[in-house]
């Protein structure tokens, strides 16, 4: 399949604003500057490993909009699919994150209400869209925003879908944006469009009410709709500079699980974005690889082990580096202390 | 009068963001964070000279809140009449400010819509209020920001002015919050309650299209309303970095016009607050002076001048400092090059 | 009790100049720029967590007290008991504080001596103080630091006691203010005015020559002085930047020990300070629920323990922020592995 | 004419160290981080305003040929045409850069030779590269790099102008990098391939032996070759702190001059790519406004002025900013103090 | 004369701390880290114009000792004559400096008392001492801080002049060190030894009561005491930002004075040490061209004018920049912009 | 032997950039300026331990090469043999530097070709060179630079041994700039030469294709060669932010290995340097200790553990640290928790 794009997704565009290092939101002179957005965090890494990507969002027609423009094709990702909002209200949405050492957990504050994401519609994107790309990718927290957002990302990924688009949804539940009631009834709607689908095992048991060990409910979803893969993150937070991470991965064509051992003793320098890291490995994997599970698996636990320890919630891993992670992950042998 | 405070006023408290230097927002890894707005400025002027005073405001119950509310501490200003939003959409309003350098002006984007501030009502208020200060201050921005606020702030200042409170009111006109019409309208209604009236001669004419020179003009609002003293500044903007600074004050009583040499090529560093500042200094004036204008205007001379030099909304001079600058003002022969 | 303030402390306010990060004293650039002093942690620990505090201090009249001023302003704690030092000579005691990385150690340097502080008099204070708190504090430092200091603490100390007042003491001990023997007769000389006594178990075996278990210890100052309550942190450091903090409290009226687990792998950023946050939240535990030992020993667990992992002297810590942090600590199951 | 490029350009992109604000390369511990080249900060500066530009050049195959890469994606400029250097010895060449105040000079360090620019051959280049853009610029320096960027270059030029690509040259004469003679033998051997010819008047005098008035010195230029415009630009140096800027255009085909008032005062914050930015500004004139001259020097004046009062090589103004410039330049009444 | 060093100074080495840019010592979260000291400055000076120079002075043997000794070396100035203070309250001395921007001075505190500097002996010095350099400089500074630091360096000329050294002294005056009329007393004592001799007019007048114009007060010297040099540096302070500065010099051997057009329009970016500058610059001129004062003054002159323009104490500016100053200011034709 | 110098060294000063903190290559804008060297980092360690050291080695006449200069004199080492490059291709080697954090390596990048160093020649130094230190140390990254270093460095070797230095000599084997067998025979061929030789066990097994244990391999050299003393230190790498770190040193007139517990847990801040640190620290046993290799091991496993925890190539910890570092380690009790 020869199009543009071998994935475009959708989501919202935050202004992530972080005390720097160990200081607080509460005090302190300076918040380090970055942007980030689940959505965003994914096309990203995708494009850092060498695929072509693009990120359909709204932004606000101000200088916020265009640090976030700026930002976008920092990271190699094309702004081809932007759309600004023009209104004397439009503003770019926000949200505060501050560094935890044990005892104290990171913190977050959203300030993402009524930002011009969430005005986002149909009528804002090209036709071409439809037929641009080789993936589509989006997450619950673009259906949670606001109606809006959820109409236009259901009415793309249809279109998308009906235009041979391969789909890919990460679950992302957050409980500050929905109930689990109305992320599961507003998902098990969309699910029918979905082929890839992320989903923690946590957020299957308490949001979709799956029972059973890990690999039964990972099935399950495969059962109940016509997912081909399913994937499913596997984080041990120690504490929050030190983590465990590993997915499992199951094929519905294979019917097969494909596991690995984790990331073992992390050193985490920032957890934000690492679960969107791992979404772009995978789906690296899937789409340069023709589908292949064991790379995406690979992949998937190189890009989100390793996003932990870069700040900010963006990837800047290449294929290089991670394809060096994969090695020594695998090496049981002495290793290079580091790369000259 | 034996109260409680000198001064209260009633105002929004921004989130304020600026890249370093002569940096940009559109680019650039950091914000220098402050906090500010037009009334807080106020109060935080008076209170750095040695008056009581108070703010009164409402927060969002985050860390966000708690930053504003600790800066608040910091300037000497109590905080007992801040109020929280415990909303889920309790958000701070923002307001990011980059420096100009000449041909390029200095750049204001807002991002203030929807602030908890916008949602102060009366009730969130102790009766104890109306009777603890000798004067209460507010403008025109609080007046355009919601009708929440606008309802809330003119009841303040009913109660106030029945409690034998002197109102202070600065017109602060700002073209995006509200039209001239709205202003002028709104304006005149409360222009009763006031007894210390600032007011640019540019807004007097476009706003309340006043006609004839300065001095007819300030007369005229003395003519029509109760109001005791008319405070108009005058700025020259020669460029970004370089603005000649001073002002007019009509006293109705004496029926005379307070006047003294403007402060010429001040080094504008951050020009932003230096018209609060100016307020805040004449209101020492005529606080600490019984009224005396000659005081107001030397006070709000000096420390609208030096304002200009100091990074940030917020004024930061003692009253040494500004003793120091207006003798030195005065002062027509050698200076000592620095204060040791 | 209805007095003014829930608790009134006595001591040096210091400016503390850091290197950043892991930098050190003798080379670089910058110095992170910060105050401290062990009874003002202690009443801003308290402050932060809601009780209304004071600080009984003299500072330099100029830009660098007022700098401290604000400080103390920012943090909550009332400064209308700040005397100010206009001699030619008025100084703010320093410290200079290098973080450390293991084999390294933290290095503290002083130059504290000939500060302002050490000239603090009872003439300087209103008679008013005595009757206005709740609870006394201060710290043999205060003591130790100059003759001057220690008459003027031990004569608050004496009128606050004659008025009511409970009185908190922390021994503190530091060897280069004095010896342990001058340290054991000053501090003998006080404790029949201690209600509430914070002393290690190492201190008290090497400056009052106490003998027996830690609870033979703890329960012996009791025996020998009117005090009801004895607190004793236990801190092992197994590094830098890895310890455990715990504390076991003793209550003369119940004969009980109370005692819990100790806070393990804590995540150490800046280990000065927790002390004395251990002694905020003891504090604030048995200031705000009646004297209740259980509660005085979680919160001095907590905020001592979360104070290891905020920059600074300085707690920041509000009761939200500790109340989780004690419901985590007590709690086995699955955590949440951030605030959001 | 449609073409996937309005502009693409072909020079060296360098990293660009600085020490902060007036600090010194001698001393002190950091370097601001930036990428620059007069070739790049042309065609990043149309692209700001809106054209479709990219770059010709060749990065080392290391990270901080990622780093450059990724800043020129930022510009908005396309990295279809960089290719990279995998050589163990590919470097990116620098030059560190100090700012000046009067009366010490603006300092300049080149460490640029060996870099992998010198390296780009005509063979590393796609074919579709000679039909792809409406215009091609480059400079003189990529002439004086080396053989083989000048060979590339040239060649470069002359297979764009076979495909009827208008050709912009800007001789940027630089004594470090070759003598005054090597240079006149270069161009005056490209010339007859030029469009649009930037010369200074005294370049246009030391190095092409050009003499009479300015205007006799431009003309004679089309009368010698087929240049279609000859831009000169005029700088007064005040201080480092203080320029006077402006230029004048002479168009062949109107046989006439463009002329308007210089931009005074200027606020320097940082000289460095100014002229380029003008470069910038007059070919998005002549780009946007077919060949219009009058646009070419509005834009160009503007562009060029405003350089001056940002940060780095890069320009950052998008045509709202640049026209609102204009405006402002043109308007002689009152004007607003600031961009809300 | 073959010995060691060219020059020796004895005085106090400082810790500088200075909120960045135009932040204020009342506020902020770090302060820049330098040292500084008349006496330093003036060496160190001439260190980077390339004579052999070494401080004689007392530092307290601690981080901060270590890092004044670093930064001493760091200047090229030899330690040889650094001695230190074991004593536990040791110190090194600080003063604090703020930026100043029109109508704010800069403002200085100092916190100098106590220093280990002040106890400095001369059984600290070896014997070798006072035959190893050309000339010896100090400053008012050093006979004002301390009787022990005064009674040392009286010793220490004494000493030096015993063995052919040249002895040069700059008043320096410091009202808030000592009075006028106890630095007279002193000064006049030490005159007898003193060959080139720094005096401002102003201090000639307030301090030594002389009168007439300017050239018959620095004439008086030479006739009072066997003075050879005279040297007076002449500022006109615009603004904080904008000075003039100048000089002239009486030879008594010519019974000439020397003049120059001063330097005008200095961009000042930090004022302090610029008079020090001087005398390191005019006494280069004197210790390189065997007395020449023509040299002195051009050099002097120089090396006072681009001190302005750098930040904090110490000169920075080796031999080729400030021919090139020196050059540039006697131009009168166009000159390049930058240094390449 | 009562020398000029302690130890003279000849390598290359390289400037050395970082990303802060956890930053990337690839993104930010600042790097933390720095000087590194492996021969300097030797040097400069020994110095900070009081003995008298110097460098000799090549700089560009620029900036650059003062900044160079003046952070030797910083680090108390003498630049009297430093010599300048005045071509104008003259250049400072560059290497970046980045953090790791598992699973990232840290990573470098060198830019050190055409550096001014590699054109190093005998004729730039003077004789009185070979006569002027007890101990002359290099290392194989000088041998291996360039002919012209490599010929230059044996040739001084020769000298030096000639005049009775001791000779000393660290393998420092890098890939990147020669093969193993290239390293080999070059080495052999100064073997000869070398008194003290430093060689990692892995080095010694695959570039000089040594077999048995450690201990054997260690001998095996000094029955080769006429070396007296084998020092290899042994590190383990548990992540990049924590190592182990220790080594054996075999002294051939003894006959015996000598070795102590390792170095656990070092809490890593920045790793590079350490092995250099090592050698300062044995040479400093060696020479401060007539030859006694228990101190050249307790030294040297002092200041290489102690390194690690240091940002930057070169060390900073003068003797009392390492003193009490070595305390602390042989120690098996309590120890206090900071060094106040």
């Amino acid at each position: 399949m020869d199009r543009e794009f071998d994935l475009l997704s959708m989501g919202e565009i935050l202004l992530r604003l972080s005390p720097p290092d160990n200081e607080r939101i509460v005090r302190g002179d300076t918040f380090v500057k970055q942007v980030g957005g689940a959505e965003l965090n994914v096309v990203s890494g995708v494009s850092f490993l060498g695929l072509r990507t693009g990120i359909i969002s709204k932004l606000p027609d101000n200088p916020l909009g265009t640090y976030a423009k700026n930002k976008v094709r920092f990271c190699g990702v094309s702004d081809d699919y932007l759309v600004y909002d023009e209104d004397s209200d439009a503003r770019l949405g926000i949200y505060y994150y501050e560094n935890g050492a044990f005892p104290r957990k990171p913190r977050v504050v959203y300030d993402r209400r009524h930002a011009s994401f969430c005005k986002i519609n149909v009528c804002d994107l090209p036709k071409s869209l439809y037929t641009s790309s080789r993936c589509f990718h989006t997450s619950g927290i673009t259906l949670a925003l606001s109606k809006q957002s959820r109409d236009t990302a259901i009415e793309v990924m249809r279109r998308m879908k009906e235009n041979g688009t391969m789909i890919s949804f990460d679950v992302n539940f957050r409980g500050n944006l929905w109930t689990g009631e109305e992320a599961r009834v507003c998902i098990e709607e969309i699910l029918p469009l979905v082929d890839v689908f992320f989903c923690s095992e946590e957020t299957a048991r308490l949001t979709f009410h799956k029972e059973g060990d890990v690999k039964t409910i990972m099935k399950s979803f495969t059962d109940d709709y016509p997912i081909s893969v399913v994937a499913s993150t596997q984080r041990i937070v120690h504490s929050p500079k030190e983590h465990t991470f590993g997915s499992m991965i199951y094929s519905k064509k294979d019917d097969r699980f494909y596991e690995e051992e984790p990331y073992r003793h992390i050193e985490v320098v920032d957890r934000i974005g690492s679960g969107d890291a791992y979404c772009s490995g995978a789906l690296y994997g899937l789409l340069a690889y023709n589908n292949d599970c064991q790379k995406a698996l690979e992949y998937g636990n190189a890009t989100g082990a390793v996003k932990n320890t870069i700040p900010g919630d963006l990837p800047s891993s290449d294929l290089k580096e991670i394809n060096r992670i994969i090695l020594n992950h695998k090496n049981t042998g002495p290793q290079l202390e580091m790369d000259r």
